[in-house]
């Protein structure tokens, strides 16, 4: 089993120059806080990352990293990893990846299993914005709250196999 | 004078969490090669940061700043950096600053000024990407070039002044 | 069973403003080139990150982190992340992360088991310095070589629990 | 004059894989603050960088860099930044570099220039850490405060000139 599957991955088919990856946080995937673990979160985007920078036609090496987090998750939550690419040079390429949530609620409309969502939310963000302008209300049927942004660059070289 | 108005910068009126500003490259702004330093096209994108987090209810401070560079830009090159907010928290906020560049001759439709620039590009850059899908093509009339993507985090506090 | 466990990484007892967290490479960890996932050892460092920012006496949350990768790890090697604080102040905080690996024969004074290890170490690798005089020569048994290095920022608030 | 000429840079010799470079603080520098400018500060730690990763065999080209602020510089301060390298590859490098101030006073024991250093700093600095067991105490006479934690990677080629 490789580390995409041990976290329980799910890819949508490769297109070029972008990918999509979801998963659902579960116990296993938690830190000391009982919200999502940042490598958790940063492991699902950069499976994003290695998949839609490996979707041409050269391999692609990650070398440089950046993430900012926004928002913790929580388990019941369906996390959607979207990369996209920000610029393709022949020896180097960038891609940016969101990385949005999805609550028990908004995802299975299911009933209760995230009561303590909104309090566990206020706990656990470092800046909760909920009444930002820029931030999706409640109710909202749209693509979710962004948890995390991610920016990526590769190497890249010939074609061998694939990265990750 | 400020650093803003020794780089010469320009800035267009702010905007509730978006900023733009603009200089043109001249001979100060150099590095060895021949083209923009990178300082010089970090500390524009870092001016519109400024601006557009500091367009708020709360002073901004800059904490962590991640710039990937795309290619160089050259004498004569009108550069543009755009802000706009990624996330508004309540202690911090995060805003993405793309540069853009316009040739000097695509900017001013003047005559001959940079009849080296394409090999200067060519030259100069470290992944010239003139034949990726996601690239303007010659002659494009759009928003130019992206030269350089910068993300950027501020800690937010209660206004007293402004940043930078 | 909490991320960490998931990923069986071993954390040493915690220090003020240090941490120490090992794993061995398994099959469980690897990308489709059968070298560690980026997301597997940006793991490792964000564990370590997280028991180091946490050790004082506020909690601390992520909220921006930046990687290097220098090299590939295989199965077999072992890693270790050290955390070390660069930067503590009242409402931030800003750490220091190496991931150095040490190879199968190094850790175990096995045999034999990773007799491809060079070479999968040239293949993988984007840029291998074997000859870079910085780098840790062959036989080395100095603290291995650096694998990737992480650096990330914490926002801090009173105590409370613990992040991850 | 270049960039660097522009912004009064000093660099010492260049030696292989490292560089040195100081700057003083000038009316000129700041930003809306009266501190300096993000971008000033930036770009005293690109020009340390392009030296030290162009002190090789090959032309470097900055590719992806991070920065963290840790705490403000005021007129007077003298600005020390030191480039090292952390990984020398074939096709890319990463180096470090600091930014070390030295204040008016403890720079050139000179009288009462920076009466209103502290003030300064107690307003400027996001999270300042004057109680913090790393940081440097009043009347130390050691390297100076961080100022800024710089990281930057490079894309090397055969050598054809130099970089900034």
């Amino acid at each position: 089993m490789s580390f995409a599957g041990l976290l329980a991955f799910e890819r949508a088919p490769a297109e070029s120059g972008r990918a999509v990856v979801r998963a659902r946080v579960t116990a296993e995937h938690l830190n000391m806080h009982g919200s999502a673990h940042g490598g958790f979160l940063y492991s699902l985007a950069d499976e994003a990352f290695a998949i839609a920078s490996n979707s041409r036609e050269a391999d692609a090496v990650a070398l440089s990293v950046h993430i900012d987090y926004f928002r913790p998750a929580f388990p019941g939550d369906l996390l959607v990893a979207t990369a996209a690419e920000e610029h393709l040079g022949r020896s180097v390429a960038t891609y940016r990846v969101e990385v949005r949530r999805h609550g028990a609620l908004d995802a299975e409309n299911a009933t209760g299993q995230r009561g303590s969502g909104t309090a566990g939310n206020a706990d656990g963000a470092p800046a909760p914005a909920e009444d930002g302008p820029e931030d999706d209300g409640p109710g909202d049927d749209g693509p979710g709250e962004t948890v995390a942004l991610f920016t990526g660059t590769v190497y890249r070289r010939p074609r061998r196999g694939a990265a990750g």
